[in-house]
């Protein structure tokens, strides 16, 4: 894998074809720079994060599939309102892919209000499904080889055509968590794919957040730094 | 858990008596502020950290008590001078604890070089040993009921005493993740604990990297934030 640790992938990015091209005020920038331009990634896996959801409210969303609803409803035994994690293993293995139950728990995570208990309510379970089906989209989108699995120039693609440009050794630091421990490239299924889209978006989009003059650079206090990467973290039992 | 929210601990924290004092320049800073003073943390937890240790390298550091060699060379079956995750759970289980897996996993990823197989040589069982030696220490001092679980307030404590003022808001997020969904207060046994230990340590000395000036604040590049926090990241299948 150190051949894959140079910097190949920053400059090929800078000229993918996926690339989404920079404004004028980027182009002499050669910045972790066009991590922040894009077509504008899946809006309701934006919205799902950092507890702008809540699950106080049984209510789905207007327009909702009734297929969500009526997955969610049949999941909900107890008509409590809310699903526990292994309930929204299940809801979601018929339609999407049997996650493992540590992908499950990061999903639940993420888009619920981390001071509610590990369940989620009918607008985050709505929010999770549209999310996982723009993933889908993305994964089937390039996985060009049709093998079921994404490899790592497959990822890069992928994460810069939706307007993320991960410089190479940070993409090998996420995939090195990914290898089987023989040192072997790496081949991520849906599972995993789903898994290193949301971590590179979720904490691209919370740099963006301080990045305010696009910089490619944030100033960040101890509080807020904790802050926006403990949410990525997951229990380890 | 809504009350735990407020900032009491942070004026609390100010005034702990196990907080380090503020040196001069400090006095007047109500920052994150002196998350970077000491009782320096344990040194070998720290030297693990970052790849500083190689796993090419199989002899043991000059000192090393008898016992670690001793219980390494014993789980090396094959000889190859370097153990896997499972052979590294079934070494620590006598000595210190049952780690689950992917405590294990974390610990590997913590304490090898990235680029390396998901194995650990002989350097980075000696760090890894000695590290889980001061957490054991740090947790059977905090857990002053002998409970066997460290509460909130107690890991606040333990983290408070070699150096680390973690604002409550940050300790309530990270503590939501080792809750049992219920909601209910958490505690934590010496798994979880060394977890949390392991992550507010490591997060709050990178941080302590880039805050050169001890401001409590410090600029990131996207590319810099990203390879602090993904190492802290585990797999999740």
């Amino acid at each position: 894998m150190s051949s894959w640790n140079n910097n190949r992938y920053h400059s090929e990015s800078s000229y993918a074809p996926s690339a989404p091209s920079l404004p004028d005020q980027y182009s002499n920038n050669n910045a972790p720079s066009n991590y922040h331009h894009a077509p504008p990634p899946p809006s309701n896996h934006g919205t799902g994060y950092y507890g702008q959801l809540s699950s106080s409210s049984y209510s789905f969303p207007q327009g909702t599939n009734p297929d969500v609803i009526r997955t969610f409803q049949m999941f909900d035994r107890d008509q409590s309102g809310s699903i526990d994690d292994k309930e929204l293993q299940q809801a979601l293995s018929s339609a999407f892919h049997n996650f493992n139950i540590s992908t499950i728990r990061f999903l639940i995570f993420l888009f619920k209000d981390p001071r509610e208990p590990l369940r989620i309510g009918p607008k985050e379970f709505a929010a999770i499904w549209n999310c996982l089906g723009q993933w889908r989209g993305i994964f089937e989108r390039y996985d060009k080889d049709r093998s079921g699995k994404i490899d790592p120039l497959e990822l890069r693609d992928a994460l810069y055509g939706i307007g993320y440009a991960v410089p190479g050794s940070v993409l090998q630091l996420l995939l090195s968590k990914y290898g089987d421990g023989s040192g072997r490239r790496v081949e991520l299924g849906f599972d995993s794919f789903v898994e290193c889209g949301m971590i590179i978006k979720g904490l691209t989009e919370k740099f963006k957040e301080k990045d305010t003059r696009r910089t490619g650079s944030a100033k960040l206090s101890y509080d807020e730094f904790m802050s926006m990467v403990i949410p990525f973290l997951v229990s380890y039992d």
